[in-house]
């Protein structure tokens, strides 16, 4: 079992030596970013967002520059309930909360839910920032192993049979950093045993409408809902990657139970979400212009991940090894033989190149023949040249 | 000694039940509120804001609807150097970091400092958020008194005495909710303390800038600097007061001792600040209209404060004592014999007027005959009303 006292210690080490580095070097002339979960800026709604932005200026002015209340912008919510109606998802505006971003939905609810010693699982490979706040609380991590299917549940469960687990948190649809999704009858699975033995799904979505094909799986929320299961999931998703990450907007559909204790804790960490930024996401889905904007999405990521994959195959098909993306933002990829991704970064940094070291997505177990390529950002001819230099790198 | 523990139940039990139903009681049609700490929209520089926010959509478009730094937009920290300077506080960008609103900056403070069973000290009274975000955390609270001075630093020497303090929580000016600032003398002798018995002020300055009068105390950090001690005081401040709550931006000025810790406690929580409302305050404070606009609110409270200290000396002198503010958004009285202003709110509310019950701003050792009356957002007229009415309830 990985503590989190050594855990946050780990992190705190990799954190400004590494990634943070990494950011800066990403934004360094010349070196082509494949690190960052960045949304490309070029495919911003620009016409539609600066609509929204004099909308709510001429119409909504005092409401934008003032005080808000802690579950957000009641028109927002009520538009939120019809976008989840969309995704399959049935709820009602009281059980949500607007946050700044999915990331503070999951710190809330880790807030929450962790108390000492209680234990939470992860993915393996897991989204960085989630381990990041699991070690400022004193909960304890336990990671469960995942394939091209998602997170193993047989292995969760086998877990669950020794150990008293308080949550499982899991990015189940175009994982991050797996890109993987979970299956129908995994889904099941995983919410039975939640039910079984009483712990709480935390199910985070930013990606699962970026799909490349117009297969769905349904959102664990759902599952639970049609099981009778509803107390044991809570979901999360934004607006990050389907219209700006700046709006700094995201959500949370909360079971009863839950929803008056984070509310309080949402009003300790920062009284409520951007008033401004709330009523322009508001005032943008009532332009009709969402859904176009993610098909654009859908297709530009589509593109570029089939190019990235065709490339990576073609030149460096003997030395590493992935899964096919089916959407979302990223390529999880592993070196065929014993290789540290970490060291290599160096190399890659000279030619130009940059990309995530897959252990840093690992509570323990890393595997340091991974890593992680975004394709959100780069153009074509940058993808090309990207692994170019990665080829030269080797 | 106050558990957190208690005082956590306590507060979760006064939240919902009070100070929530208090607070929608207070948007009930006819009902005039001096409850919250709200700044009047009227006073908004609507046209400044306006300007702003056409500025970041023509000229900074991308970066505001981007991912940012977790410090905070660089613009902004630059013109706050500025801002700090006016304030008497020399400082620099790099020990800057922007936050969502200075309940933020608390929240990500208290997290960075208070590891369990660590003592902090606050005022008594004090601001009822940040008892609310100790309650959440495994540190314990201490009290010490105030009277028109501000905190009885020698209250707070005694009990260094006897106890270990890892932090001291104040509203040195213009108090939160005693609306009282801290003289001079014991700001000196309070710095000292911190340097002696290796203990951090949080000085939480939203108020400051909004002084009736010409008189300026030195802010803690300043004298902190100037005595060698700049290590154990971490200043925060916002815009919520002298510019727009809904914008979410406020700051912290962090020793460097503090930078690292707290920067990756507020990537855990929710990646950085609002892109779009910090480029929106960096474009408006290029616009040279803020010192003006601070002008105009400090006129405008300061004859609001007037009219209702001299309302309710005429009219409840015989009841009610109080200390004149010098600045600020709150006047802070007591009842001149035993009563209970918590059961009082009842009657008030059946006339038509609500406060704050003083209760609510202890730690321990409530003081029942006390309220808290903010006189920001009513009207003159209002003003008159509501002393009516209050008059009316007794």
């Amino acid at each position: 079992m990985s503590n989190t006292k050594h855990l946050a210690q780990r992190i705190q080490n990799l954190q400004p030596s590494a990634i943070r580095e990494l950011l800066k070097h990403s934004k360094m002339p010349g070196v082509i970013s494949l690190a960052g979960g960045i949304p490309s800026s070029e495919l911003f709604d620009k016409q539609g967002l600066e609509l929204a932005t004099r909308k709510v200026v001429e119409e909504n002015f005092n409401d934008a520059f003032q005080y808000g209340l802690t579950e957000g912008n009641t028109e927002l919510r009520d538009q939120l309930v019809e976008l989840c109606k969309a995704r399959g998802i049935t709820t009602r505006s009281d059980q949500l909360l607007i946050t700044s971003g999915s990331q503070q939905a999951l710190d809330l609810l880790i807030r929450a839910l962790a108390d000492e010693g209680d234990v939470f699982v992860v993915e393996r490979p897991t989204y960085l920032a989630t381990l990041q706040i699991l070690s400022l609380t004193a909960a304890k991590v336990e990671s469960v192993g995942g394939d091209e299917h998602g997170m193993i549940v047989d292995e969760l469960e086998a877990l669950l049979k020794t150990t008293r687990v308080k949550g499982v948190y899991l990015v189940p649809t175009f994982g991050n950093p797996s890109g993987t999704t979970l299956s129908a009858e995994r889904r099941e699975k995983l919410v039975k045993l939640a039910a079984e033995y009483d712990f709480v799904i935390i199910e985070d979505d930013p990606y699962g409408a970026i799909s490349f094909t117009d297969r769905r799986e349904k959102t664990l929320i759902q599952v639970a809902k049609e099981l009778g299961h509803e107390d044991h999931v809570v979901y999360t998703s934004t607006f990050s990657k389907i219209l700006a990450p700046g709006l700094r907007v995201g959500w949370i559909i909360l079971p009863e139970w839950m929803k008056q204790k984070v509310a309080i804790i949402k009003q300790a960490t920062d009284l409520h979400a951007n008033s401004f930024t709330q009523a322009l996401t508001a005032a943008y889905l009532t332009l009709g212009r969402l859904d176009p904007q993610i098909e654009l999405i859908r297709e530009a990521y589509k593109q570029k991940c089939l190019t990235l994959s065709r490339l990576l195959e073609e030149e460096l098909g003997e030395h590493i090894t992935f899964n096919q993306p089916q959407g979302g933002m990223f390529l999880w990829a592993s070196f065929r033989y014993d290789f540290d991704t970490t060291a290599w970064l160096q190399k890659t940094l000279e030619k130009g190149v940059v990309y995530v070291p897959g252990e840093f997505f690992f509570s323990d177990h890393a595997d340091k023949r991974t890593l992680r390529f975004s394709y959100a950002t780069a153009t074509d001819e940058q993808l090309v040249e990207a692994v170019k230099r990665l080829k030269a790198a080797l």
